[in-house]
């Protein structure tokens, strides 16, 4: 195997699995992550020891822990992303004078974007470019248990990965195939961004189930409760207007059900018994409040970039608007007027449809 | 007391209240039901008799309980029409070749344009022109105990009513006034069309409420579980769409919990407190099926009539528009373009704002 340096940025479960189930492969692996979240990695700074239990399982040990983040970088082959989206332009905004041409951005998940904003962030602060690739969701469902545990549930068996340009997917997946065994190639990061399913799921059942979410105090199951057969067909008419996009930019997508399936979360492909009964959705706890993430981070950052493509695209998608607008009542935000991370912020403004994919494949638009 | 003739066409709670009041005050009370729902009547027939509980108690002798329209309608000073609004229109066929023109049509409630529809059914039908009303809400809050029992909660405290043309208003209120205490003159029969606050809170706390409605088995609190802050937060922004079309119209609508409070429903008068906690939304149980009339009634015949009067006003109703939106795709329907009650079933097709004042003024356009 090859030894291999890779700074995680981020503190949370997604960045602990991934840091964890890397230095047990046996890279050397660094974590850092944004000064207002680093408390969460401080008592691993000392001891930088993580315990990964579940499918995979050992004491990790990491070769760094800290909040300098040029220490961290220094020479790494992959810098692992591994956040919230809303975090991406900060982070990309401190690479900036950091990262090097020679070195390789995985932002995962890209949450339908993150490679764009990175490239968009680090293309007017600095010539050099780095190679920069997203996957369509995370690569490991897991959890902390504790300060220094992460439970590692699965490693997702069908990971979309695309470099942008995409000429690049390729060599970036030939170097992280055998530590990531379920990444694949996808067409190009317009494929990776039509490919997260969180804006097609999160906002729908969080919305619908609105009233269970603010009487709950969190005591309730995001998935065996909050899918029922009318939210299925919420979820499953806004899925349509998803792939309807994606055949617009000339991608066959999987309907989101098949993918869960094929990424081993469920054991049916129909959009009830998938979310209700797999066996990868169970037991996971729902919000206590209309202001998680699932609504906030899904709805700004990514299923307002989905309208605005359907815009560009001319495809309806009715469904998807009347989500946003109700998550903008609830949120007393205007998340369609913020386009927080829309087509502008991620370098796609004014272009027409022929000149995104050919942006996406090269690297710029003509 | 005047003695007076009342036929109530409907078989419903509502109805039974009405009848039953109206009989224990002295009139000659008939009831008749539109065929499909009249076996719900049939075990009065031999025995014409309602035992009211409630704040209005009593054993009210009906005159006549009849399957023959012609029968209960015939020299009635008043015909009371206390149904659904899915079922006025066939209601109105019925009534075309045999009401007079000194007669009276009450519809009891309107449900956002009753009035108007029976006047297009009439007007196609018949040249008789018996003047026509309609209310803005129920005159009575009250639940079927038994096939002979209803109770009674309360008499409704300001109740919205217009007579077509709403030069007749003064004329019917105050033939009705001794009758039903709580009725109060509306500017015209927009007025008690924009007046009727189901369309404002019942599609909304159902799919803020999706979940629990499909997992319940109908045992929920519609008011007490169904409004939590983010669900009063949508009421209260439709019902800022709502407010804002009766401007456009030129109407200075009460906000709909200050109307609860002030028809003896609730207590505080806020968006939050005054459904949940109001004592006259207290242990109503919520539906157990998306398919209840609080969406099919509510959506398809008074939300989107309010739509398209946003439409020809020039008033954005955002939020209207999703909760249609969604409520079209929870039931595989198209409430928007079926346009069930839409402006052209009322009568108002193709009129400006100016041509349906003096429409529903003067029971003409120009």
């Amino acid at each position: 195997m090859d030894f291999r340096t890779i700074a995680v940025l981020g503190g949370g479960a997604g960045a602990r699995a991934l840091a964890a189930d890397l230095a047990l492969q046996g890279c050397a692996v660094r974590m850092w992550d944004l000064p207002q979240f680093f408390t969460a990695l401080t008592c691993l700074q000392q001891e930088p020891t993580l315990t990964a239990t579940g499918v995979i399982q050992g004491q990790a040990a990491l070769e760094l822990v800290s909040g300098n983040l040029e220490m961290v970088v220094r020479d790494a082959d992959f810098i692992c992303v591994v956040t919230q989206a809303l975090a991406h332009a900060q982070i990309a905004e401190a690479l900036a004078p950091i990262v090097t041409a020679d070195q390789c951005i995985l932002v995962n998940p890209g949450s339908s974007g993150g490679a764009l904003e990175f490239a968009r962030v680090l293309h007017d602060r600095t010539a050099a470019k780095p190679v920069i690739a997203e996957t369509s969701t995370l690569t490991h469902t897991c959890r902390i248990v504790s300060n220094r545990e992460v439970l590692i549930r699965m490693r997702v068996g069908l990971v979309k990965m695309a470099a942008l340009p995409a000429s690049s997917t390729e060599r970036v997946l030939g170097s992280l195939r055998s530590l990531l065994p379920g990444l694949r190639p996808a067409r190009d990061v317009l494929e990776t961004m039509l490919c997260n399913g969180n804006p097609i799921i999160h906002p729908t059942v969080m919305l619908l189930n609105t009233g269970t979410v603010e009487r709950s105090g969190g005591r309730w199951q995001f998935y065996e409760e909050g899918f029922t057969p009318s939210v299925a067909a919420v979820v499953e008419t806004l899925d349509a207007e998803r792939i309807a996009l994606g055949r617009a930019l000339g991608l066959e997508l999987l309907p989101e059900p098949e993918m869960s399936y094929r990424q081993g979360y469920s054991t049916h492909t129909d959009y009830l018994r998938a979310y209700r009964d797999g066996p990868g959705f169970q037991g996971l706890g729902g919000p206590d409040a209309m202001s998680h993430r699932y609504i906030t981070e899904d709805v700004a950052c990514a299923l307002v970039t989905l309208l605005e493509l359907g815009q560009v695209c001319g495809v309806p998608m009715p469904v998807a608007a009347a989500i946003a607008q109700l998550a903008s009542t609830v949120s007393e935000r205007d998340y369609v007027r913020e386009a927080r991370r829309g087509l502008r912020s991620l370098g796609l403004a004014d272009l027409t449809p022929e000149q995104m994919l050919r942006f996406v494949q090269q690297g710029q638009c003509d």
